[in-house]
C-alpha cells in the first residue's frame, strides 16, 4: 500500500483511533509468536511481524468491534490471531519451486529454507486457532476456520489458472476472494459478531470487507502494470513476467483479436517473452481500455463497501471505514 | 508399520471392531476434501488420503469415544479432522529444498510441486478446523489447536536439532512429541472428552496415546537402522543419511569415545560421508548398545501406555489398545 502522505490519512486515523487496543495487539502478537522450544520460530516471525506493516487487517477487526460498541477483550485476541492467519498465508507464499529459485527471486525464503517457511507458518496458523478458543465464541471459531479454507482454495485456483488465457473475470474474483477478501471479510464480521449486534450489521460488515478486500487486489493489480516501484513494492510487470492472468490481463484477451490473442498465448500461454513484450503488453491493455475498465471496476467495488456501511451504527469509525476505501482506489490516481 | 500378518492382528481387530464408524468417516473424508472451485485439491489430496493407509489415528479417536460410551456422531467429524491434520503435515513434510531436490529424493512433491503441497496442506487443516467447529465443542477445538501447534513447534524443533550432535535426549522426546505423540494423545483425549468421561479417564487416554506415539516413533528410528525396507517402506539409512539425531545416535554420541566422537562428527555434524560410514555406524550402534538401550526405552514407553489404560473402562477395546502397544514394538523382533 502506498506511503504517500496524503492518501494515507484514512489509515493514519485508524491508527489513532485504536492507538490503545493496536498497543494491546501487538504486545499480544509478541508474546504469542514465541515458542519456548523451538527459538528459530520467533527469528522467522519477527521478519514479519515486525517489519512495519501496517496491520491493516487487525485494525479492521478493532474498527468493527468498537463500530458496534464492543466493550470487552476478545477483539485483541482476534486481531492477534488474524495478523497471525495473515503471517502464515505471507510465509507459505514465500515457498518457491525450484524453477522460481533459479529466476533468483529475492524472498524472505532466502533468509531461510523452504521447510522453515512452511513450518513457522503452520505455527502461526495453529497460534492463531489457540487465540480464537480464548474468545469462547464457536461463531467466530467458524468464521475464521471458512476463511481458511477460502484462503487456501483460493490461492489453489491461482496456481492452476496461472498460464491460463480462458481464465473468467468470475474466475479471478474467486481467486481474489480467497487472496484477498476472504481475510478482510472475516475480520470485519468477527469484529461485529463478538459485540453481539444484531445480524444485519454483521452482514454488512462482512459486506464491506468483501468489497474492500476485491477493490484493494484489483488495485493492486492494476498498479503491477502502472504504478512506481516505490509505490507498490515490487516491479511494474511482475505479473506479467510471472503469467498471471489479472483483471487487465483478462479483460483484454477478451477484447483481443487474432493479432493479440496470439501475443497473450505466447506471452502468458507459453511464458516466451523477450524484453520488449512488457511494452507490447502496457500497449495493449491501453489500446483496449482494459486499464480503465478494471479502474472503473476498483470503484465500483470501493462503493458498493462504502454503500454497505450505511446501516452501521453512526459512529467516526464509520466514517473512517468509509474513506479508507476512496483510499484504496486513490492509489491509482 | 509393518505388514506382518501375525503382529497386525491388535491392528485388524480395531479395523473390526470400528467397520461402521470408518466407513462414516472415510464418506466424510471424501465429501470433505473435495473443492467446489480447485479440483487440483482432490487430486493431491486423494493420492495420499486413497493410499491405503492404515488409518491408525481416526482409529484412536473413535475408539477413545467408544470405550468411554459415546453414543453421538461427533467423534465421526473428530476423526475425519485428525486425518486432515495428519495429511496436511505429510503434504508440508513433502516440501523439499532446493538442496534436497538435488539428492533427488522420490516424494509426492515430485508429482505436483512444493506451492501445490504447501497449499493444499493449508486447505485440509483449515478443513479439519471446520470439522471441529461442527461439533459445537469449544474444549475439543483448544486441544486439537495445542496439538497443531506442538506439531510444527516439534518440526521446526527437528530442524534445527538435524546435524547437531549436541542434541540431548530430552529434545529428541520433545521433537517426537510434535512430529508423532501429540497428533496420537490429541485423538485418544478428545474421543474421551466428547464422551463426557470423568477427568482422570480423560487424562489416562491422553497418557496413552502420548506413550503410544512415543514408542512408535522410538521403533520407526530404530527400524531405520535395522528394519528391511519392505517392513518400514525406507530404506535402512535414511536417518543416517539425512543426518537425524534419532535415539539411537544420540545414545551412541552419550557413549563415545574420542575415535568415535570424531566419526559422529563428520558423517552427522559435517554430512561428509562415503558408502562404508553406514556399516561404520551400525556397528558402533551395536558395539555401544545404543540399539539396545532405544528398545529397551520403546518398551518402557509401551508399558507406560498400557498402564495409564488401567483406569479406562472395562471394553473390548481397552484389550485392544492395550495389544497395540505391544503390537508396535513387536515390529523390533
Amino acid at each position: 500500500m502506498g506511503m504517500n502522505e496524503n492518501v494515507s490519512k484514512p489509515l493514519d486515523r485508524l491508527s489513532n483511533e485504536l492507538a490503545s487496543d493496536m498497543a494491546a495487539v501487538n504486545t499480544l502478537i509478541r508474546e504469542r509468536m514465541a515458542s519456548r522450544h523451538a527459538p528459530r520460530i520467533p527469528e522467522v516471525t519477527a521478519h514479519l511481524v515486525e517489519a512495519g506493516g501496517k496491520r491493516l487487517r487487525p485494525m479492521l477487526v478493532l474498527a468493527a468491534a468498537r463500530l458496534c460498541g464492543y466493550q470487552g477483550d476478545s477483539h485483541i485476541l482476534l486481531a492477534a490471531a488474524v495478523e497471525f492467519i495473515h503471517t502464515a498465508t505471507l510465509l507459505h507464499d514465500d515457498v518457491v519451486d525450484e524453477s522460481e529459485q533459479r529466476r533468483g527471486r529475492p524472498t524472505a525464503n532466502l533468509l531461510w529454507d523452504n521447510k522453515s517457511s512452511v513450518l513457522v507458518g503452520d505455527y502461526l496458523f495453529a497460534r492463531s486457532f489457540q487465540l480464537m478458543a480464548d474468545t469462547d465464541s464457536m461463531e467466530v471459531m467458524r468464521i475464521l476456520a471458512n476463511a481458511s479454507a477460502t484462503i487456501a482454495e483460493g490461492e489453489v485456483l491461482q496456481l492452476t489458472a496461472a498460464q491460463d488465457v480462458t481464465t473468467s473475470e468470475d474466475t479471478y474474483i474467486q481467486i481474489v476472494r480467497g487472496k484477498t477478501a476472504a481475510l478482510f471479510s472475516a475480520a470485519t464480521e468477527v469484529g461485529a459478531v463478538i459485540s453481539g449486534t444484531d445480524k444485519a450489521v454483521q452482514q454488512a460488515l462482512f459486506d464491506y470487507g468483501d468489497a474492500l478486500g476485491i477493490a484493494f487486489q484489483i488495485v493492486d493489480d492494476l498498479l503491477d502494470y502502472g504504478g512506481s516501484t516505490t509505490v507498490i513494492g515490487k516491479n511494474v510487470g511482475d505479473d506479467f513476467r510471472e503469467r498471471k492472468l489479472t483483471l487487465p490481463v483478462i479483460k483484454a484477451i477478451a477484447a483481443a483479436d487474432a493479432e493479440e490473442l496470439a501475443f497473450w498465448q505466447r506471452t502468458i500461454g507459453k511464458g516466451q517473452q523477450d524484453d520488449s513484450d512488457l511494452e507490447t503488453a502496457l500497449a495493449t491493455l491501453q489500446r483496449r481500455g482494459a486499464l480503465d475498465a478494471a479502474r472503473a471496476d476498483a470503484i465500483a467495488w470501493a462503493e458498493r463497501a462504502k454503500s454497505a456501511l450505511k446501516i452501521a451504527p453512526d459512529h467516526e469509525l464509520r466514517m473512517i471505514l468509509s474513506d479508507l476505501a476512496d483510499y484504496v482506489v486513490s492509489r491509482l490516481s
